[in-house]
């Protein structure tokens, strides 16, 4: 191959910087999850994820499997085409009617995922707005700063959750000036809470547009599972409620929701949307009898809310440093990145327990972590089993622990 | 909602230039492709499509789609993370060996979509190779326009196909500039050809790399199905081939293959794969099951070039104005995008024919046509009945035939 060196200093920088990723192959087995069999370097054996987004197990729901197999049958295993070129299906049709009305909204558009709905919604909504201003917060996910790259309009960053700071960049704006604040609900590396509603007080004070991103709480927040807006009581108020179907609704796919004019542009004038092919129909399906489950249904949510909270308190008692977190998150600090790397393999290797380790650039330097998702189907005797086993790694590695921290101060 | 306006302006003015696209809510039922059922404004009917890029009708082969509901049943619907962070399952590893063993490359790469793999694949690339100048063929599909504009590397256009231009560019930048040349196998819109061999040559003698899309070409053209560089015998001279698994394949999803370390380097730098959830495995495993049919059946393949070619002979002999094509794709000129779509939607609600009209921005104004993809599926009853369907909206719409215009003359 022609400059085959460039490729190969570009992946030799990440192993210097010990950021090389390894993707462990999986083979989950519906029925079992969170066990799955982890095809590794000396072969087979049995692990329990401990980091997946299929938050709430339910792509291993047997009607939501079923809605899959079934649709499959029926009408194919592709969409055939763009939306616009014979790729439009019913369930598609259906999914977007469901969508919107989980928000409250008067219309839905649907994305090939999550990525693509940030990426190609934000950039289409700011370039229909003349002369606008994106206000983003801080520790946006990688594909809302996409988004706004591709806007390539103005952009100001507020401090993470910094109201005063977002105040400041509003007021210094002007009333006039045309403004997009883009934020998220649960950032997913953290679990801290974006406040809503003082958001979109500002929003109004100032005339700004809003567009939250519920991606890590669609399916799991609210009495019908439409998210944290929802759950506060601020789906209304704000303009663009964008989500996904890849995470606690257990399929693929991301969307937006919001009035029929503004659904109706995106729709119109995206590329990302016009040029792609369409979700299959078994899949939008799928998404549709996962979305009318957890509409009816808080006993998943119930179920990760409790676990999650149990995961925390054990390890917190353990004398593991667990972050601060007010959702369904649990990050482990780490705070070096070979360390984290060498705690997963770990992890994986002696006691069969899978959590990928989190480094730069998905979180900042010195801050790496292991990010732990509990849902409905970890047992207690599954979370004693992790704090038994990050305690273990957590001597092996010489990591600090916070009981061990303090007695030596 | 703030700023209505600013979308409902951005409507209006699709509206009066007659660039508004309705989508067409289509239900594709196993067994009768491509026949479908029509949920039209007036109620339900039954239509023929004839615009699918399902172009082998593989979405609908029985063992494709049992595939796809026998992995979904045994590992559920969705991946549950990105590839990175749990989301890597056994069914998309085998994919993407399937994939490197079918352009005979040393790896492959998955991505959620076609659209994506040329977005982030060559933006992320071109990064990768220092000084990088991008020349791209002018009717490249918006997938890798948006790519090349991601990459924010410096860009030339080549006219195209047109070696000499190409050469002209490649000579003014020199040897020891770094440079990628950029191109389709397949242009979807004319149904033409690149001259693959003649490229690879001129990239040799100027020391540059070679970047295909073959969408429109894989499962379709070579003894195995990977496309227009299998069959010219020109894949290995090619550094990256670049194709779908939703179109002949038949369900969704897109890649890149090539050498080793190109594919870890994209692997670990592409933000648009590394923070997205993976495909789900049960797409991954109808694909592979597609590939494998197709690596061994050339049945499709010969039946589809049967019936594109007795299409453009019967279409042609009937007058109406065929483009030339060298290909499985049919375009037919109306060249102006109000009567384009008059056109369409007479043949949807008077013949019950679905083609979709192309207009601007997929072509240039005035070039503005019906695109028409005959598969294996479309018997010859069907291809007479789409010619004396389109003579008679040629006639009605007082659109010009080839015939009446010599006679005119």
């Amino acid at each position: 191959m022609t400059y085959s060196s460039f490729f190969e200093n570009a992946v030799a920088r990440l192993k210097d910087e010990r950021r090389y990723r390894v993707f462990a192959d999986l083979e989950r087995s519906v029925g079992c999850f969170p066990r799955a069999t982890w095809h590794g370097p000396d072969g087979i054996s049995e692990v329990i994820i401990w980091c997946s987004n299929d938050y709430l197990g339910m792509g291993h729901h047997p009607q939501v499997i079923e809605a899959m197999a079934e649709c499959a049958r029926r009408m194919g295993t592709g969409a055939g085409g763009t939306r616009n070129i014979s790729g439009t299906s019913h369930p598609i049709v259906e999914l977007e009617r469901e969508l919107a009305d989980l928000h409250g909204k008067q219309a839905a558009l649907v994305f090939t995922s999550g990525y693509v709905s940030n990426q190609t919604g934000i950039s289409t909504i700011a370039r229909l707005i003349p002369d606008c201003l994106i206000l983003s917060d801080a520790l946006n996910h990688n594909s809302m700063i996409e988004g706004i790259r591709q806007a390539g309009c103005e952009k100001q960053v507020f401090r993470h959750n910094d109201l005063g700071h977002l105040e400041q960049l509003l007021a210094a704006a002007g009333r006039e000036r045309n403004k997009l604040i883009v934020f998220e609900s649960v950032y997913s590396m953290d679990g801290d809470i974006a406040p809503i509603a003082a958001i979109c007080d500002l929003a109004e004070r100032y005339r700004a547009m809003t567009y939250i991103d519920e991606v890590h709480a669609v399916g799991m927040y609210g009495p019908r599972g439409a998210g944290i807006a929802e759950r506060d009581g601020m789906m209304h108020r704000l303009d663009v409620i964008e989500g996904t179907l890849g995470k606690a609704f257990g399929v693929m796919g991301g969307y937006i929701t919001g009035d029929a004019v503004l659904i109706d542009a995106v729709r119109s004038h995206a590329a990302g949307f016009i040029f792609t092919t369409a979700l299959p129909p078994a899949i939008a399906s799928a998404a549709v009898t996962s979305i009318r489950h957890l509409k009816g249904s808080s006993l998943e949510r119930s179920a990760q809310q409790r676990q999650a909270a149990r995961t925390k308190r054990v390890l917190a008692l353990a004398g593991l440093p667990v972050m601060d977190s007010q959702t369904h998150i649990v990050p482990v600090l780490v705070g070096d990145a070979e360390k984290c790397k060498a705690a997963s393999d770990r992890l994986l290797r002696h006691h069969g327990i899978y959590i990928q380790p989190i480094n730069y650039p998905t979180v900042p330097r010195g801050a790496e972590r292991l990010r732990i998702t509990p849902g409905p189907a970890h047992s207690d005797v599954m979370i004693d089993d992790l704090a038994a086993g990050l305690l273990e790694v957590w001597l092996a590695l010489d990591l600090p622990l916070k009981a061990w921290a303090a007695a030596a101060e």
